[in-house]
């Protein structure tokens, strides 16, 4: 089969690959549908992420039909149709118990990472019970693609550590795709006010049309002070920091009004300042963490019943065959304006 | 009356100062009882609390018996023997509608801070109604004391922030008094394991009495490896800092296990490092906060029903004539072994 | 003054009445610019609410502008323009601490059943610093009014208490106002489906309109079954009773899903069946209670910010003179198809 | 292999029955080592469980050694010594992500109900991994026995859903074996009062050696006015019911206070008279549920650092040969005292 290799820090290739099958009977293999890039496969292109080996299949993302089950799989059968969860979990571990998936004992980010992912015709699922999703007939597979990663990780990450609340207020730093999940996921919570922040006014323009109440420009050093303004000093309830590095959680901690909550969504590469000798009298929560994905069912039923168009991510649409395009469409987001490039498999 | 004037960095004395006064409907005047000393009281000596002027009467702790009330004051009256609040709160602003006290539009850690305080025979109470709580006829007053600010700060910004739960695992960083406050106050909620953590082993000797299931010294650098061997590698479910330096928030965070929660309790002079860049996917949070001091009622039985022997922290007993001896007392904490010093007014 | 008084069971006049003044330095009188009227006005004059002594100024609902404040009101003064609370609250009895306003120690609901109440020129509101809200400067006053009582209720009883959440099922049994604040505010939660059940198909018309997703005239005896079939046979994760008589109470048993909640809202007269024989191992939560109003600034921001339309609701408009034609209106609202009825003082 | 059969109403054998073995990939056979008797296999002989066909082996606590593992069974291997949980789950259904184990699509209370139990030599345990859970190496196998059914049970359903909180005051209303683990498991909590009530004084005396700190018996009409008196008039802030018949219910809605909790853990027959023209004012929660068991992991940590003695509910001890005097024992509590009987198989 086709598949997508990365093949070291700064190269990737489209190559042929054996066919997965079943290794042990909780697994389950898929003939992938669509499946899509994230900001996560640049970092190991890029070789930020040690975990991953060269010879790795890429992709975490995606739907699929079941081709071959496991013996002890019960929930999906050959022919399904399914949602792939970014997270693959036991089910029965100390973690899984709590519903923390991504600290799974023996999961966790699995595909594209430490086993071969969904950038490819076919990818093996472990603990395909709890990690993959039935589709209903009759649904928008593209949209769909939203629930294996991004949609979760804004809505988990972003809105529901940051407790978003009925008539709050939030802040969103960091307009890329996870921002606007969190954006997007928030307004399921009605909050009051929500300001996107961001340096690319492309972004801001479509953190506008992904229902933004405000949009601030961080370019100079003014922004703590118009989000300041814009909550009539009280800073926000809820800042998401969705960029991942010093200078947004520094802004975050500007703009965050006491008792309210940091949450970060961001990757990190380096050690950020904290300013406890302002905050530690300011009732303040921070809190970090992978997505679990145990959202999906939850999302799933709000893009079922239309309380978010999840299909308006979708800038751009490749074949595998054209996957180098696709991905050098998305590196160059800034230019070609691309949010997620889906990929026909 | 007599009372204990801040007299600039470095400075106090016992001085004549005249009776305070009924200034608004919500005021209370009361009677002191007993009072004691606090860490802060240092800091102010020290200088390193601008908000607190010279001329200031310190202390923000104590019991003692209204002498008169306001016009609109309902829930006093003369002669009642009363507990204080270390928080002020109004009941009514926003903060204080969502129990964040110490957080008040008027109100807030007032008492030896911005306005005079306890450490005097008569003290003026602001927002009586919502700052005093009236003590049951036999109680233990020196007990009693304790709930004005140590009790509440252990339990609130320790226990509750850091989400203590049954069969959970804690570590305590700090063995001062606040520290063994959320000792005493985390056996609320039956964790597992409470691991205390101090440079002082006269104080883990103290946290052992309280009833610590592990003592660590930090004096060396192999504090997280052991507390790390404590929990079978998995790290602590809540690390409680209740120091308020670099070094302990540090510690703090090599130990939280997945999941887990850092409450910080101690008061910070400078920034920290977060290690974003490790914990970013640690599902971790860290939580800050002043006493907003809601938890005295419910504190105030579980003293009552002998949940917690409150009384353990006083350890010296003065009056209000030798309260410079109680100050050199406290202030020399390493070899006197004082916890809790007890003033008589 | 003008005031409708409630004259024993079945007799209300419209009679002239001496201007409330202040009674205790905590008071505010108010000119009443709107007020409404809601069900529990018809039961009092039917004589069912017994803590209604004839004599009563009717009336918990509605704007006004502070007249006078009491010495120790801090949060208003005269010229302010204040959405009522139905409830009066202190703010610091064991009740108020915890948020339950309802049951106040001094308070709860008076206004228009203790105490004289709002269908007046004037009236007089007891703690006032926490039982009134400042209005921002171009609202709507109409939107306004339903902020006093019918939005919280249908909000803090039905949809919080039955713990509405993103993606989940809802049944509201009654589309009455009270079941229709319910609707309005459980779509600020975005469940993914609102099904709601009334005998009277305008109703249900109405019901589509404040937008429900499916609507069930209960009038035969297979609401029951088509709410099972529009849930997949899983039933309800929420039934929100907002009627308040057996049959209700017994579909929302018939309906509610495990795990589910039975959120009464309704005022009962009389005693109910519980199924525990099939409810015990069901994991269901059945939560009653009188609205709090805690939730009236949130509400506020949420009316603000135009995520729910609470204009819709008025349906009539008269003056205080004209008072008797608005009850007439509102007691046959089968027929006038009135929801509620907005008086002009 | 031995094993105690239900043989239709009224009847009970100990029979020969084949070893069971694995079915499917997911189970483990058990070779037993201690199991108990329970109120609910009472119930079954009374032929009031119809989902219990005759031929059934009874039986759903115990601790036991793996025999055989299935080979999707990831977490147990031969030799494994293990607590079974009373409920078997699958751990990835709908139910079972929310933690809601007792309602698994494909499990919930099975054994010794719709499949052969424990009260056997050997037992086949579904859903392996999701189902059991390995003991501590010197733990004490009576005290874990506790653990299948009648802790978690008292605590989930009755201290859990009834919000038990520290410094609250707590109601038991049946002092039977469930009852007594809520009481136990209640003290996890702190709660300033936890006051049993029954009709048995000997229940009584065993209820204040596990803790109690008032108890009540309510032969007569008076202890719901003596439950109040105890409560200073306000009522509890939890009742828990832990017998099952209208009587006790009912006392629960006479006891609660405003903003209160009932917790339903009796297994009811009939169904009872629910108070809403009393209540629906009254801001109280009312609980119903089974048992889901996902509290075993943290109480078997409680149960390890001596939080709570469970070994106590331990009364007399039997062979599986001579299981039919434990019936008797335990049929006839009320004179033999028996709370837990202990079989080794």
């Amino acid at each position: 089969m086709k598949a997508l290799v990365y093949d070291g820090p700064g190269r990737r290739k489209l190559a042929d690959r054996p066919k997965p099958s079943v290794k042990l009977p909780t697994d389950a293999v898929l003939r992938m549908s669509r499946t899509t890039l994230c900001g996560t496969d640049l970092h190991i292109l890029n070789g930020d992420v040690p975990s991953c080996r060269p010879g790795t299949v890429l992709g975490h993302e995606g739907v699929g039909v079941v081709d071959t089950a496991g013996s002890s799989v019960s929930s999906f059968k050959r022919g399904d149709r399914v949602l792939i969860s970014c997270i693959s979990a036991c089910g029965h571990c100390t973690a899984c118990r709590k519903g923390m998936y991504s600290h799974c004992a023996t999961g966790g980010w699995m595909l594209g990472n430490t086993i071969d992912g969904t950038q490819a015709e076919y990818v093996r699922i472990p603990h395909a019970d709890t990690s993959l999703y039935l589709l209903p007939p009759d649904c928008d597979e593209e949209a769909m693609v939203m629930l294996s990663d991004i949609l979760p990780t804004g809505y988990e990450c972003g809105v529901r550590n940051g407790r978003v609340g009925v008539g709050s207020t939030v802040a969103i730093v960091g307009a890329g795709p996870v921002g606007l999940a969190a954006l997007l996921t928030a307004s399921l919570h009605c909050p009051a006010q929500i300001i996107v922040v961001d340096v690319d006014d492309n972004r801001l323009g479509v953190a506008q049309r992904f229902g933004a109440s405000a949009m601030v420009n961080s370019s100079d050093d003014g922004a703590a002070a118009r989000i300041m303004d814009l909550t009539g000093g009280r800073g926000v309830d809820t800042a998401i920091e969705a960029v991942g590095i010093p200078a947004t959680f520094a802004l975050c901690q500007d703009i965050v009004g006491a008792g309210g909550t940091i949450a970060n969504v961001g990757v990190h590469g380096a050690k950020v300042d904290l300013h406890l000798e302002r905050l530690w009298s300011h009732n303040v929560t921070i809190t970090t963490g992978l997505v679990d994905t145990g959202s999906i069912p939850l999302l799933l039923r709000t893009v079922e019943s239309k309380r978010i168009d999840a299909h308006q991510f979708v800038t751009h649409r490749f074949t595998l065959e054209d996957i180098d395009k696709a991905y050098a469409t998305f590196a160059t987001a800034a230019t070609t304006k691309a949010l997620k490039v889906m990929i026909e498999t």
